[in-house]
């Protein structure tokens, strides 16, 4: 990169930023626990929601923001579920920014316990944007090889929890999943893990626990 | 994206394609097929590579590039298999561009065959540089689903050859091979589409054939 496309990054990034602290706010404000969901295309993003959604309700009500390059393919699936759910296409970007969540504020409303974040599926751009999420996920899809933590830093480092999907895949892949984890929790200390498959519901309910636990710990912070 | 924002990546386009059509006039002088292959992390870029070396080894030379934002794992695994391989760590960046391959021409021997370039794994940003390559190989494996041609555009808009990997999972995934080359065929009926296995080597030969049978024309397009 040249000098003058650095300085415009770091304008971006910066202003993102700010975006991003000014949503966080409100969000806590609002006892509304946000969670940003990075990964791959095709790791099981969209699946995961649904299957979460039936742990999570009819106590808790959930809301999905969709981020695609194209097609409302992913929101049409959500809301088929009866979650609302808005879809951003960006057009060509390869992530999502704070901005984007920032003109659907108005929309999303007060009384929700859980807003999701489905980041475009990229494991490298959307690492760099905070959305004003209070909770960011990585997903690792099994059939995507047990090697890529160290080959994608940054979504690992900056992630709140490693969510291995399609776990149910591992007999027949080569997929070792300790040395995944190891490898990705040994870049990041802090990594919460959960081993998942939405096709058996492996490891669904713990994860549906941990963001119940979440939001009641948002709740009683900002009380 | 701001107005500065997009003068910039004008300018970024812009001398990319230039250095790009370069390296692409000098490969063509050297008769050395140039193949960009694009596609998810994990879809199996790497591994279809090491296969292919065992249909073209030993009549035909290749070597390849590798693109990776962190670790020299990719190169470290071709070079095992006795392949000459560079790799390139973007230290963060999304996608390889054509001032990082025109670095590396100097190494390139001029009596090879085939050179391969292993872009990032990342489906969208690549689909934007073109690195001088003569072809462009878009992957989509079968875990990731058969939804992706119309989500992620412009990778198979711009792809010569569609290449569906790890065919062998069908069976058990819900991908459907013959929507997925419908909406990449309809969106791009240009595209020359291989259903592939590394692990069973369907699909392999044909695959080689036309690499070889499109190295032959571009001798013969240029004697």
């Amino acid at each position: 990169m040249g000098k003058k496309e650095i300085l415009v990054l770091e304008d971006l990034l910066g202003s993102n930023n700010k975006i991003a602290a000014d949503i966080r706010n409100q969000l806590t404000q609002k006892g509304i626990l946000t969670i940003n969901l990075l990964s791959s295309p095709g790791a099981g993003k969209t699946t995961l929601l649904e299957q979460l959604f039936t742990f999570l309700h009819p106590h808790y009500k959930m809301a999905v923001i969709e981020g695609d390059i194209e097609t409302e393919r992913d929101a049409d699936r959500i809301r088929a579920q009866g979650i609302p759910a808005w879809q951003i296409m960006t057009g060509g970007a390869c992530h999502l920014e704070a901005k984007m969540i920032g003109r659907l504020f108005p929309e999303i409303p007060p009384d929700l316990d859980f807003l999701f974040i489905e980041n475009v599926g990229n494991l490298v751009c959307p690492a760099s944007f905070d959305l004003g999420e209070h909770l960011r996920f990585v997903l690792l899809s099994t059939p995507e090889g047990d090697d890529k933590p160290k080959k994608y830093p940054k979504a690992f480092l900056t992630a709140d929890s490693l969510v291995i999907s399609k776990a149910d895949l591992v007999p027949i892949l080569p997929f070792d999943i300790d040395r995944a984890v190891r490898e990705a929790e040994g870049m990041n200390p802090h990594l919460r893990t959960f081993i998942t498959s939405s096709t058996t519901g492996m490891g669904l309910k713990e994860l549906a626990e941990f963001l119940i636990s979440r939001l009641k710990e948002l709740r009683k912070n900002h009380a």
